[in-house]
């Protein structure tokens, strides 16, 4: 195995996940740490970053990370940088932290056809490393809390848009009437009532209306209590699904195909909702953040180019 | 002052309004009780009607109620009468609670476009008291928690759609990353933050992308913490005004006006969106509940019809 070249962290609110990459842009180990910076007090992100690192922090290695460390709430706030966003634009713009500790990737800002704007943080990262620089006319989902769906051209990041679905499903079920409503079978997908949700979601309606039908079905004898998760759930993906599309075809992409990146439950509830959209889907690449930051290192001379970058 | 003649109570899930009613028609008394059927415990409607009632408990005349009384978990469940739905059939609908106790008026269903049912308990009532029954074309607001739009003919409720506007607000305000960032001064509005919010909401777009820019807006400066709150309740009353008057404009409705049934700061708030939406709007009547009920038990017969009925 070649010596580790780089130390590679996907830094996010809640969690991050720490990566050694080989010479050769390899993984060759990664752990996922509960330590996202709405943890960090004070901070204090220098003995954070120690105990993330813990057994692999004596290496003289560079480090890199991107997420919402570079965030007003994280180490060193590192601006945005404007759609369409390059590669090299990420580069050119990584920011260190005290004492070079560690190097911070910029996030990524558009503003959507309304003039609003438009955030990521950690998504470029990961974009960047599950599409090939020879790709084009690709449009992308970010499962998630706060989704994100990108067209990226020739590894650039041409625009995209967030959607709150994961944060609204999660708010609905906890806190709502919805959530009254359903039943509790964790882990299970009710492949019925999530097609049905999907369906409803595809068309056309108003979400505020449409999500009182979980509640007018349950009543009715239309939904199951076990169903009724999944079927808000469908219905979220689904009009994120119909919202997204149309988003993209304003914009002249093909949207026959969708690259999802992500590997959890959730994106395979998105290969599903894609399915019944009429829409082929296929998987990025594993470990995205860690090639996205590899590539990013790279092109800002961090570790050294290599020819299969 | 006439006799009492009915006992009139819009009996909801939280609370109840309970009115003591003259043979003239005339509200004679209210009352506003926390005594809704979720705090009754074990079916015992009995005893809360006395203590509702109170005082007024030994008059021998009849009682009536409208709301979730007559639902699945209320006294006793009144089937729902379908859209369009005239004050004869919900006096034919009437159901007696035993021994009499009180008449309970059934809800009122319909089905979506899609066909996903609607339904509604107590607004069929408020609906019925606040519009003349010789009004024809009338597009009828009735802001809540649950709201409800409904086209109204003659003293018929001839279709009606419900947005879950009130509830996804508390919602994300109570339990949301968008409520982390809002400001807390309970009672102010920001005119200035609320109309920004209805003229995205009057806009098109998909309500889960939509809701983030209260937060892209604060980040980048757009948006005062004081203001975040007012300006989401103003996207989400633009949004469900922009779908409700699709919704009309779809039946061949006239939507340049719209009566708001309601008294209260909510409703004040859908007097100044439909203003920014360029629709005249005007206040239904007071004690739209009591002045309904009493019409129903005319109808029904519980009450002597009188001319000016």
């Amino acid at each position: 195995m070649p010596a580790t070249a780089l130390i590679a962290i996907d830094w996010g609110t809640s969690a991050a996940r720490a990566y050694r990459v080989g010479g050769d842009g390899r993984v060759q180990e990664r752990r996922h740490v509960p330590l996202g910076i709405k943890h960090v007090r004070d901070g204090r992100f220098e003995p954070a970053l120690a105990k993330l690192l813990g057994d692999w922090q004596p290496t003289a290695v560079p480090k890199i990370a991107c997420g919402m460390i570079g965030s007003r709430q994280g180490w060193v706030e590192v601006p945005y940088v404007d759609c369409p966003a390059s590669l090299t634009a990420l580069a050119d713009h990584v920011v260190q932290a005290p004492q070079d500790a560690l190097a911070i990737v910029p996030g990524v800002a558009t503003r959507d056809a309304a003039g609003i704007p438009d955030v990521m943080r950690g998504e470029e990262t990961q974009l960047l490393g599950a599409l090939g620089t020879d790709e084009r006319g690709v449009l992308a989902v970010l499962p998630g809390t706060h989704s994100k769906w990108a067209r990226v051209e020739h590894g650039r990041i041409v625009d995209f848009t967030t959607f709150m679905t994961g944060e609204l499903f999660g708010v609905l079920i906890d806190h709502s009437m919805l959530g009254r409503l359903a039943g509790h079978e964790p882990g299970r997908l009710s492949r019925d009532g999530f097609s049905r949700g999907v369906a409803r979601g595809l068309d056309e309606g108003a979400l505020a209306h449409d999500i009182f039908g979980a509640r007018t079905l349950s009543l009715t004898g239309g939904l199951r209590s076990d169903d009724v998760a999944d079927w808000l759930s469908g219905l979220l993906i689904g009009r994120e699904i119909r919202a997204a599309r149309m988003w993209a075809l304003r914009a002249g992409i093909d949207t026959a195909r969708v690259r999802i990146i992500g590997s959890d439950a959730l994106a395979e509830r998105y290969e599903l909702a894609l399915a019944d959209a009429g829409m082929l889907s296929e998987r990025g690449a594993e470990d995205a953040a860690a090639h996205g930051l590899w590539r990013i290192a790279q092109r800002a001379g961090i570790v050294a180019a290599t020819v299969n970058a």
